[in-house]
């Protein structure tokens, strides 16, 4: 099969899953009209070979494979991942889009496993890349109380964990959260959260299950639902989505030939890292569209007021630049500086790839409050689609919204702004700079630790006569 | 009168005003149920003299009056004045209630007209101060290119001018936008939006007519609107809102009598900066209990996700503590370093005032990814209402997002934060927070215009040796 | 006596006295020719009774003592105090010049010991008060290992202690750092650094002894020291110098009724913090005269340079206001909020002084830095004084440094520049921004503990549902 | 010849230059005592051929030419160069040495000439190149008025211009600023300091000439001299600094065949950004062991004091460490990226080169605040080489200022960071990072003009709806 189409992508979501979203259970996550936007914007990196088949296609031995499959062992294999991955962000409109993270997981189960676990990852994977399988990732535990460890919480829930075990399968209980495309993916990866001591051995765990898997349950985020139909109003979120779900596992029955990591607690922080290595890398490039539109409708929205000539404006201007460019060429270098890693899976830098995620990261709320500045108090005051739709309203819109430009470029820009930075859409990517695929601490953390002080401290030395 | 009910409020809103939503023409926006909570959040600056009458109700003569319309004499009038408007915005959920727009307009004008404008605006004040009138203001013109004087766009209408008169009336023509409250006030007062020269003379004028007024058009921004009725999603923007119109002048007719400029260019600006003066002593008062509420959720959620000890939470807490009691020291210090102006009107401090309006807004983007930071992803891939209400779900909820406390509060807190963060009201907060009462950009402007630095220079050149 | 004159100040200073400074024992603190500056600094504070008698002069019971010792009652005593201190310091360049430091010491002895302890500090207070004596305080140890308490610390001497005792005297052991005024102060007072447990005891302590007492020995920091003669490269530094020493006390005797702390380590925290209200509230007071110096710089640097006009300069000089005002805005607010104290004594509003001092510490670099950006390069690339004074050489100097205004004025106004911010002088302004009178950490954790988060945790309960 | 050695590199300073120090005219600049340490400084860039000769020397054509000259011609040249500064600067403690700029000039004139001025740079070049010659750069005239360009300043002299030619000559008068190592050069480069316009076809030049030429005479600035003979007190500054000079041309009469530009004013603008280009790369190269020192003596600081598991410790380390990786980063992807430009030289990423600058002056100031918040404030209260040399002081010293370490390390740690931020040196490294170079204001108007807004303003508007 090896690559397949988004109608075929659909199609293999009609499946016994037990889905919940806004306290009713879904009946077809395909059809369902608030989830279904979200489907669709998954399938664009189905459609992706399609638009974009010199970056989407990898052909061996005379058959195709999605190349976000392609496991990287090279610098230029980053770097054309990178490229990959920014543009099926371009067609998602700057949000990720769905083979990213599965595939993310996939090369850190392949670098960081061992033995029978690394034997049965590389088997996994050689059968998600021929069926070009859509996998979502289940890594964040609920976690109780975050200042104690997995097998001290008051409920030994809180983590996810062995309850039982037989022959062929191991029995699993608790709940993953955040857990991104799991209601519009084929199969959920599991991987474990944080390092974990030998106390903590039944939750250092990783394995893969389709979703339809008796005893897994899916409590679908309503963030983003309701009405949001016009694109006038909402010109990217009436047609982007991503699901979250609280993923419930009450009692799953896991084959153990679908287990990579089995109560290994020292394995559980090494794998949490490499994917975490992968999966930064993903971001930096996946935002880039983001900060693109940033930095796009900001010149727009300037022009279109008649400000662009002030000095402040262009201040802004070139802070929003500064900042884009410095996420997209931090995140370049952690490719060309990668290196190979365990079983010669290429491992981006860890250091340019935490310092491109938190460069992006702590800088997103301050280029989108330069924005919101550029654009004026129009962004939450100005007129709705309804109105724009009502041929004896909008005339006057037309005369009252000229300033520098049309009222209906002007208009849209600023929608398209509000949808990006002020409203619920808005409100949900500045919480995912934030948090997504780590948070600023964790970043920090890593950034503090892919780093060798060791010759700088030298340096400082010898500089200060106290060595030699 | 003197003291009128919420519910006499209510009753006045009955009349033949003009007034769209939503691509609609709305009925009655008492009745109207998407309007109706921004009424019900303005009646509670009515309510306020059953509340709290101690603040809210002067006695003069004999006869109660409203404590908004107490005009300023003294610094500590001017405390006074700001203790009660942070009390109706604490009532407000730190949202401006309605009054304080209106006195703000009214203050200008008694300080800032003179002659034959001065005595109308004086017999205009004691009318509705008599009569617990509730006013909207009308400021700022939809400006078309900002590169511009009004006189000079390219349709003469960007600004609102006057395109006739008799021997009883003005007529005017053109547009408001932001207008605050018109929708659900009895009266619009129109100011000047900017200094204006003798080539402007058209644009340079201030007036009051009643929202019923022929010709006067509201159309009100559907920012807010939808379904938005579950508190446990919404806790405060389900009761709180308010709402802003583009209003149009199409040829309206003003009594002369209510007219307090009258093409007198070279009173728009000082009448502007007046108005700006007291609103944004009214928005550094108002704006303190969002921020003890950022400073309160903050608390409770770093808590309630156990990492209230960690080095950072803490260097978190104490830096969104700092930014807002720097904004309400600020701001105290505008009325106590207040000076009387022209007829007797106390004018606060406008450095104080213009540092801490900047301070508050140029640091509340900064104080809410701060929040986000410890709030964590759940703000955004959280369950909703309609699922905490599903008897079979909300145990699942109770169960995996207990913390270091009970998951109801956390999910309360974090809904809360999201509510104001991070879902249109949240990003209507950041817009407002940017835009209102003067942009950023306004405050620095008005900081250095009323900084005389003669003193530091004079102290420099001697300490450089360049004079005496 | 009451108010001594500068003469009566210097000839005070003729003592035994043991002074080591770049590696040599002083002579006599007055006459060596690099000690005299800061001696003539300090003694700028008994000459502010003749310049600014109305601030610097009290008058009680026919006699006259120095306002410096005033004990602040009220909210008007602690502003008047402000502006003594600002004036005092406005005659020393924005230096500290004396006794604000020896009265900062008194009042928390006042209000903060007990028993026989606050009759001896009643006791000292007098006599220092009818002698007008010059005090330095010594609060800071050496402390050794941050990580330890002082009775844990490797050598037991690292916080000052008690080795002995009789009935007249206790002898103690140990040296204190940072003592400004030391070698040039009647007396020191000795202070604790910190709060103490039970096994801290022999650490809890405060005295006073005079400067020549034996056993005393202080080594001057050499910073600032060497020729730094010529006011036109060095227009502030040349005239004004503090001495700051390693102050060590080697088996010294302390009268029994000189010392107010005797062993009671309960008392040590609150003794030790209440001189810290204090004397941030000092810190606040003096600093302002620094402040506007570089407002007026930057101001005459970027007339001089010819960009007075530009966007960004504009902005950056708005901006050094606003950082200004602030501190000053919060440092009033200190005095306005002030509470009374135990015994009578006024203190500072904990929350407005710490915030002031953060402010002004936090922001002192950026403001640096943008006062050298308006600058330009010839602050360190310029001529000196030497080449100035040459005949032949000033003609071309005039005639190639002349911008927008005359050479000599921009080369001095750059000289001032540099002497503050990129020489000796300026280095030891930014570290004393940073660390001196507490540092940025140990002010953000004094605003943390004077704030009640209760109110706010309330409010945001209530907002979100959770209580009533 | 082609490699000199250093001792060759001092002996051709001998000659009659006419250079003024400190008001006196120098006999000899290698023997004088305060200039000398600059000759030292600089003399290590040829020392550099026998430390590291694979980095600092080409071949070619069996002769050795020093590998400052290679013409940069791919990607590889410019990341070896980027390697060789950064080298240099190692030894030079942070601080550029000597070669850099004069071959930052050359390649500028290599590419941005035109028809006989291209040929005469060409040969100037191979000259250069083969005697192996010391070129100190003359760009920053004293430009006057900023407002102004050259022809409209009061006095025409104050941009550098013609105002004579004969057969062989052309003569030039004005003055250059900020000439760094034009004491210590063999010969000098001018070029333009801007671009200039028709009427200022005088003032379009560049030529170079020897430092001994007639009529040039150099004024050294003395900002770095006096006694800095202590390396206990001065570890960095009593070995390593530089020498800038007012570099005054008073009718100078320069050979033809040495001008490159020769009054052609269209290309003025060009060869300015040009030398700006390379130059801008080399400062990100050789400030790398100076941010390098930083990291490392802030680890050492904080181990020493005994604080470095707090947690606001661990932010500021890493916050060091992020803000230094990303200036070498940008660096290095401004070579990466680098493209061949006119005559086959290659020039670095405009964009990256910028940023990396940019980001590098931005936050100096800020990352030296933070090493001083480590530090303590014995940084400017300490004791000095005078005191540890006493043999009485220095066991008083190593008792009381042991901490988590010896009191030698950490005293030698603190007066290292003393040194490169607290003292005239660490002013004169702050100016530096705000103006050498380029200032903030010229980095930030390169990155806005290397940036093409188109793509991301298409996809805003694609977003927007507004196109297809």
């Amino acid at each position: 099969m090896a690559i397949r189409s988004s109608e075929q992508y659909r199609a293999g979501l009609h499946d016994g899953r037990r889905v919940f979203h806004r306290g009713q259970q879904v009946k077809d996550v395909v059809e369902d009209p608030e989830l279904r936007p979200a489907v669709d914007h998954s399938a664009l990196c189905y459609d992706l070979a399609d638009t974009h088949p010199e970056l989407a296609i990898d052909v061996e031995g005379g058959e195709k494979f999605s190349a976000f499959y392609r496991i990287p062992r090279s610098p230029e294999d980053l770097t054309h991942r990178g490229r990959l991955i920014e543009a099926s962000a371009t067609a998602g409109a700057g949000t990720i889009v769905l083979k990213e993270v599965g595939s993310d997981a996939l090369f850190a189960l392949l670098r960081a496993t061992e033995g029978e676990g690394a034997e049965r990852a590389r088997a996994y994977f050689d059968r998600v890349r021929r069926d070009d399988v859509a996998l979502a990732v289940a890594q964040t535990d609920v976690k109780g109380d975050r200042a104690l460890p997995p097998h001290r919480q008051a409920d030994p829930d809180l983590y996810l964990r062995v309850v039982d075990e037989d022959a062929e399968t191991i029995t699993v209980r608790g709940a993953k959260v955040h857990t991104s495309f799991a209601p519009n993916a084929d199969e959920i990866v599991v991987l474990p959260t944080r390092a974990m001591g030998p106390d903590d051995r039944d939750y250092a765990l990783s394995f893969a299950i389709p979703v339809d898997t008796p005893g897994l349950t899916l409590y679908v985020s309503p963030y983003l639902a309701g009405e949001r139909k016009n694109p006038f109003d909402f010109p990217v979120s009436s047609q982007h989505k991503m699901l979250e779900s609280l993923t419930v596992f009450d009692d799953v029955r896991v084959p153990k030939d679908q287990v990579f990591l089995d109560r290994v607690p020292e394995l559980a922080g090494p794998l949490a890292i490499a994917f975490v290595d992968y999966h930064r890398f993903t971001a930096v490039n996946y935002k880039l569209p983001l900060l693109d539109t940033l930095i796009g409708a900001a010149h727009l929205v300037a022009e279109l007021n008649g400000i662009s000539r002030a000095g402040h404006v262009k201040d802004k201007l070139t802070s929003l630049i500064a900042y884009a460019e410095t996420v997209r060429g931090l995140g370049q270098l952690a490719a060309l500086r990668s290196q190979p890693g365990a079983h010669g899976v290429q491992q981006p830098d860890p250091l340019a790839v935490n310092m491109a995620k938190y460069t992006f990261a702590h800088g997103f709320h301050d280029a989108v409050a330069k924005v919101m500045d550029l654009s004026g108090g129009l962004l939450v005051t100005g007129p709705g689609g309804e109105d724009w739709d009502n041929p004896e309203i909008r005339p006057v819109l037309e005369k009252y919204f000229a300033a520098a430009g049309p009222a209906e470029e002007r208009l849209r820009v600023l929608n398209l702004i509000a949808d990006l930075t002020a409203r619920d859409f808005g409100g949900y990517q500045a919480v995912l700079a934030t948090h997504a695929e780590g948070s600023l601490e964790a970043e920090k953390m890593q950034i503090a630790r892919s780093y060798d002080p060791s010759a700088a401290i030298a340096y400082a030395r010898r500089l200060a006569r106290l060595d030699g």
